[in-house]
C-alpha cells in the first residue's frame, strides 16, 4: 500500500503558474509601425520586442552584381527596458560583445531561411528594439522578425519590387530559449528562471522542425548528452508552437 | 446685412482635416512600461514616444553633498521609426548634434518645474525613444516625460524616499511645435507640414502659462515682430490644452 | 509737481561700467589670418573669437547636381579659453552637446542670409574657435563668421570662381545675448552676468531686423511675455549696432 | 561470405589526407613567453595561437569584498594572420562583434572549469592571440587558454599568492570544431574546409566529457536531430583526444 | 692677389630674403591670455602659436605621494591654420599620430629642464594651439611653451602655491627647425622650404647649449655624418639666438 | 713605461655578460607565417617581434595615377608581451602615442630605401607585432621588417607582377639603439638598461652606412656634442653588423 510508488510526482508549478512545457502567454501585433514595410510588436509575457523590417533596393558594396540579396539585423535594448537602467551604447559610444552577439544570431537566422537569389539584389535590415525586458528577449526578437520579414517581403510583391511568384522564403523560422532548474528542463525562461539556470539553451528551429542554431551553455555545473537531448525535446515542441501562432498571424493571403 | 457672410476669410483646413488652432489627438498611455518607476507612452498624431523616469537614490559626484537632486534626459529615435531608416548612433559610435541638442532641451524643460531641494539627492532620469516618428517628437517628448516624471515622484513618496509632503514639482510643464506655413500660423505641426514651415518654433510652457524655452528659428525667409506674436500665442493655447491632458491623466492622487 | 518726472529710477550701473542697454566693446580685426579666403578676430569685450571662412568649389555628395551651394560652421573652443582648462574634445573622442549645438547655430544663422543658387556649386566652412572665453561666444562667433564669409565671397568673385554680379548674400546678420538680472533686461552679458541670468536669450537679426533665431531659456523661473518682449526690445537694437560695425569694418567695396 | 565487409563505404580522406574522424597535428609550447605567469602556444595543423595568463591580485570593483577569483579572456588576431589582411580594430576604434562573441566564448569556457572560491579575490586574464589562422581558432585557443591558465595557477602557488593545497580547477576543458560537408561529419575543420561546410559546430568540453558550450550552426540547409548526434558523437572524441594531450604537455607537477 | 680670397661663393639669399643662417622674424607676446596662468603668442614668421601654462595643484593618480609635480603638454591645429582646410580631430573622434608625436615632443622637452621634486605635487599643462601654420609649428610651440610656463611658475610663486625659493627651473628650453635644400643647410624653415628639404631635423636645445633631442630625418636621400654636423652647428647657433630672446622678453623678475 | 697601455679602464661588462660594444644575440626566422607575402621572427635578445609584408596591387586613392608604389607599417604589441598586461589599444577604442609615433618611424625608414617608381601602383603594408618585449622593439621591427619587404618584393617578381629586373630596392636599412648608462655609451638596450639610460637613441642606419633617422632623447639631463658623437658611432658600428646578418639571411637569390 505504498503510496509513493503508485502516485506519479507532483505536477511542477512555476512562479507564474506554468507547467515546464508551457511557453508564456506570446502576443504578435503585425503592423504596429506605420513606417516600416514589415513590423511586429512580439510579447512573450512580459519581454516585448519592436521589430522592424526595412526593405530597400540595391545590395551592399560587396554583394553587388551577384544577383542576390541580403538580409541582416541590428538588436538593441532601450536603457529602461530592464529592472534597472543601463547606460545608452549611443552614448557609451560602442556596442557590447552581447549586442554583436545577438544582432549577428538574429541576422543568421532569418538567412537560413530565404533564398536570396529569389530576393533579388535587394537589402531587408531587421530592427529588434527590446521595449521591455524579462527574459527570452533573443529569441522572441526572432520570432517577431520573422514576421515582420513575411510582410516586408509581401510589400514588396505587392509594389512589384519583387515578382509575386518569387519564392523568397523557404521555410518559416523561431526561437525559444529552455534551461535547466533544479534539475528540470524548463521552457521559455523569465528572467528570474534564466538567472537560476544550471544550463541555459537558445534554440532556433525552422517550421518543419529542423535546427538552425543551437546555442547551449552551461552557466553553473557541465551538462551531459542526456540534459541535452530533453532539452531539445522541449525547445523543438515549444518552437512548434510559436511556428503555428506564426501562421495564424500572417495568414495565408501570400 | 450679417458681416459673417458677406466676407469670411475662407476656413483653412490642413491635410489631416484640423484647423490651424487644433492639436492632432493627443493619447497618454500611464505605465506602459512596468519596469521604470514612472512612464507614459504618448501620442501626438502619429508620433509616439516612449517616455521613461529611472529614479535612482544619489547623486552624480560633482553634486555630492549639497542636498540636491538631479534630473537629466537622454532622446533618441529608432532606426525605423522615421519613413526611411536611418543607422543606429550607437552603430555610428557617436551621438548626432539633434539628438544632443533635443536631450538637453528636455532635461532643461523638466528641470524648470522641479525644486531640486525638495527633491534630496536622488536622481531622476528621463529616457524618451521614439517609436515612430511624424514630426513634433521633442515637443510630445517633453509632455509625455512631465507624466512619467510624476509618477517617479509618486513612486518615491509611496516607497518612503522622499517625505510624502515634499513640494518637489512646482509646476506642470508641456511643449507644441507651432510654425508659419503660406503665410498662416499653425500648431502642432505633423512632419509633412514641418518640411514646409518658412519659420518653426517650439515652445515650452509652464501650467501656469510662463514659458520655459522659446526656440524660433527661420527655415526659409527671416520672420518679424508680428508674427513671433502670432505663434506665441498659438503655442500658449496648444500647451494650455496639453496641460489638461495632463491633468487629467495624473489624477488627483498625489 | 508730479513726483514721476522729479524723481528718475537710480540709472542701473553694471560690474564694467555699462548701462543695461550697452554693448561691451567690440573690435573686428578683419583679415587676420593670412591662409583661409575670409577671416576675421572678433572681440565683445573678453570674448575673443577667431573665425575663418573656407571657400572651396563642390558640394557635398547629397548636394551635387542641385546647382546649389553650401554653408556649414564649425565652433568650438581651446581648452583654456576659460578660467579653468578643459579636456580637448580631440582627446575625448567626442564632440560635446554643447559644441553641436552652437556648430548649428551658426550654420542655420549664416544660411539664412545666403542664397544658395546664387552661390552655385561651391562649399564655404566656418571655423569660429574660442581663443578667450567671457560670455557671448556663440554671439561673438555669428557676427564675426558673417564678416569672414563676405570676405570669402569677395574672394570668390575676384578669383572669378562666381560671377561678380552675383548676389550671394540677402542681407547681413549678427547676433547678441540679453538677459534678466536682478529683474532688470541687460545686454550682451559677459560670463560673470550670465551665470546669474534668471533668463537668458540668443536672438540672431538681419541687418534689415528681421529675426532668424530666438532662443529664450528660464535659467531660473520661467519668465512671461512682458519680460519676453523687453528682451527682444534690447536684442534689436543691439544687433543693430553690431549691423552698424559690420557695415563700417567691411567698407563698400562690393 | 560477410557482406558487411566485402563492401565498406569507400575510406574518405581529405584534403590534407586525414580521416574525417582525425584531428589535425596538435602541437602545444608550454612557456613560450617569458613574460606571462603562464603561456602556450598552440597549432593545429596551420593555426596558431599565442595564449598567455596574466595572473594578478585583486578583483575588479564589482566583485571586491566577495571572497572570490575573476577569470577573463581576450581574443584577437594579428592583421595578416589570415590570407588576405584585415583592418586591425585598433585603428578601426572598434572591436567587431565576431571578436567579442570569440573572447566571450573562451572567457566562459574557461570560467566553468574553476572554482572561483578557491582561486580567491585574484584576477587571471588569458590573451589569445591568432599569430597564424586556418580554421578552428577559437578551439585551439580555448584548448590553449586552458594550459596557460593551468601554469599561472601553478606559480600563483609556487609564489604562495593561493595555498598550495587549494583545489582551484575542477575539471580540464577543450574545444573542437566538427562540421559536415558533402553529408559526411567531419573533425576539426581547417579553413577550407570551414568555408563549405553545411552545418558548423563548435563544442567545448571537459576533461570527465561533460559539455560547456555547444554552438551548432546551419550554414547552408537547417540540420536535423540525427546530424546533430553525430557530430556531437565525433566531438565528443575529438576533445578526449586533446585533453590527453593537455594532460601530457602538462605533466604531474601540481 | 689670391683669387680665392677675392671671389667668395655668391651668397644664397631665400626666398623670404634671409640668408642660410638666419632665423625668420621672432615675435613673442607674453600674457596674450587673461585666462590661463601663464600664455604667450610667439610668431616664428607667418607660423603663430598661442601657448597657455594651465596651473592647478596636485598630480595624476599614478604619481600622487611621491613628491614631485607634473608637465604635460598638448599640441593642436586649427582647422584653417593651413592653406587648405583640415578636419577636426574632435570631429573625426580620434587624434592623429602627428599630432600625438608633436604632443609628446613638447612635453619631453619642458620636462628636461623642470626639476619635478621643487614644482612639488603639482601639475603644469602646456597647450599650444597653431593658429596659423607655416612650417616649424612644433619648435615654435616649445620656444613659446616655455615662456608659458616660467609665467606660470612666477604666478604660482606669487600667490604662494610654491616657495619663492624654489628653484623648478634648471635651465630654459628652445628649439628650430634646419634642412638641408639644394645641398644648402639652412636655418628655420617655412612651409615652402620644409616640403623640399632632402633632410630635416627639430632641434631642441638648453639656454647653455646641451641637447633636449634631436630628431634627424631623411626627407629623400639619406644624409652623412658631416651634413649631419652641419645642420647640428646651425641648430646650435639658431636656438642660442631663440634663448636670447626669451630671455629678453620674460626679463629679470623673477 | 708607457702609462696608456700599463693601466687600461677595466672591461665594463653588462648584467648579460655583454661589452658595451656587443648586440645581444640576433637571430631571423625567415618565412615564419606561411600566410603573408613576407615574413621574419626576429629576435634581439628576448624581443620578438612577428614582421609580416602585405603585397597587393593598387595604391591609396590620394597617389591613383601617379605610377607610384606605396609602403607603410603598423606597429603593435600583445597586451602580455611586458612583464605586466597593458590594455589592448582595440578596446580602448584608440591608438596610443606611442604606437603612431613608432608606426610612422618604420613607415619612413623603409620608404627611404624604396624606389617607388619602380614599385609601380603597389602597395607593401609592413605589420610589425611585438610578441615580447624586452627594449629595442622599434629597431628590431624596422630590421625584421626589411627581411620580410625584400621577400615580398621576390615574391612579387616570382609572381610577375613586378618586372625582375626592377631595381625597387636601392639600399637596406637597419636599425638599432644606443644610450649611455653611468656615463658608458651602450649598444642595443635591454629594458632593464633602456629605463636606467641618461640618454636614449634610435639609430636608422643603411647598409651603405648613412642615415634615415637619428633619434636622440635626453631622458635625465641633457647631452652634449661629444656624447652624441660617441653613441652615433656606436650606432654605426652595430648596424654594419645587423646589415651583415641581413644578407646572410637573405641570401643571393635576387
Amino acid at each position: 500500500m505504498p503510496p509513493e510508488t503508485s502516485s506519479p510526482a507532483p505536477a511542477v508549478v512555476r512562479a507564474d503558474g506554468r507547467t515546464p512545457q508551457q511557453l508564456r502567454p506570446i502576443s504578435i501585433t503585425r503592423g504596429w509601425s506605420s513606417q516600416a514595410e514589415g513590423s511586429a510588436l512580439i510579447e512573450f509575457g512580459n519581454t516585448r520586442v519592436l521589430c522592424t523590417a526595412s526593405f530597400t533596393a540595391g545590395v551592399p558594396r560587396w554583394l553587388k552584381g551577384e544577383g542576390r540579396g541580403w538580409v541582416t539585423a541590428e538588436y538593441a535594448m532601450l536603457p529602461r527596458a530592464t529592472n534597472t537602467r543601463s547606460d545608452r551604447e549611443s552614448v557609451k559610444g560602442k556596442i557590447g560583445g552581447r549586442t554583436h552577439e545577438i544582432s549577428r544570431l538574429i541576422g543568421r537566422s532569418l538567412r537560413s531561411i530565404i533564398d536570396t537569389k529569389a530576393l533579388g539584389e535587394n537589402t531587408i535590415v531587421l530592427d529588434c528594439d527590446v521595449l521591455q525586458a524579462d527574459g527570452g528577449t533573443r529569441t522572441a526578437a526572432i520570432t517577431g522578425a520573422y514576421v515582420a520579414l513575411v510582410d516586408s517581403i509581401r510589400w514588396a510583391k505587392a509594389n512589384k519590387i519583387i515578382d509575386h511568384r518569387a519564392k523568397v522564403l523557404t521555410d518559416s523560422v523561431a526561437a525559444v530559449s529552455v534551461g535547466i532548474i533544479d534539475g528540470i528542463p524548463m521552457l521559455d525562461l523569465p528572467y528570474i528562471e534564466d538567472v537560476r539556470a544550471e544550463t541555459d539553451m537558445n534554440v532556433v528551429v525552422t517550421g518543419s522542425g529542423t535546427f538552425v542554431e543551437v546555442q547551449g551553455t552551461a552557466e553553473g555545473a557541465p551538462f551531459d548528452r542526456d540534459e541535452l537531448n530533453r532539452l531539445l525535446d522541449l525547445a523543438v515542441s515549444g518552437t512548434a508552437e510559436l511556428a503555428q501562432i506564426q501562421r495564424e498571424t500572417l495568414g495565408n493571403d501570400d
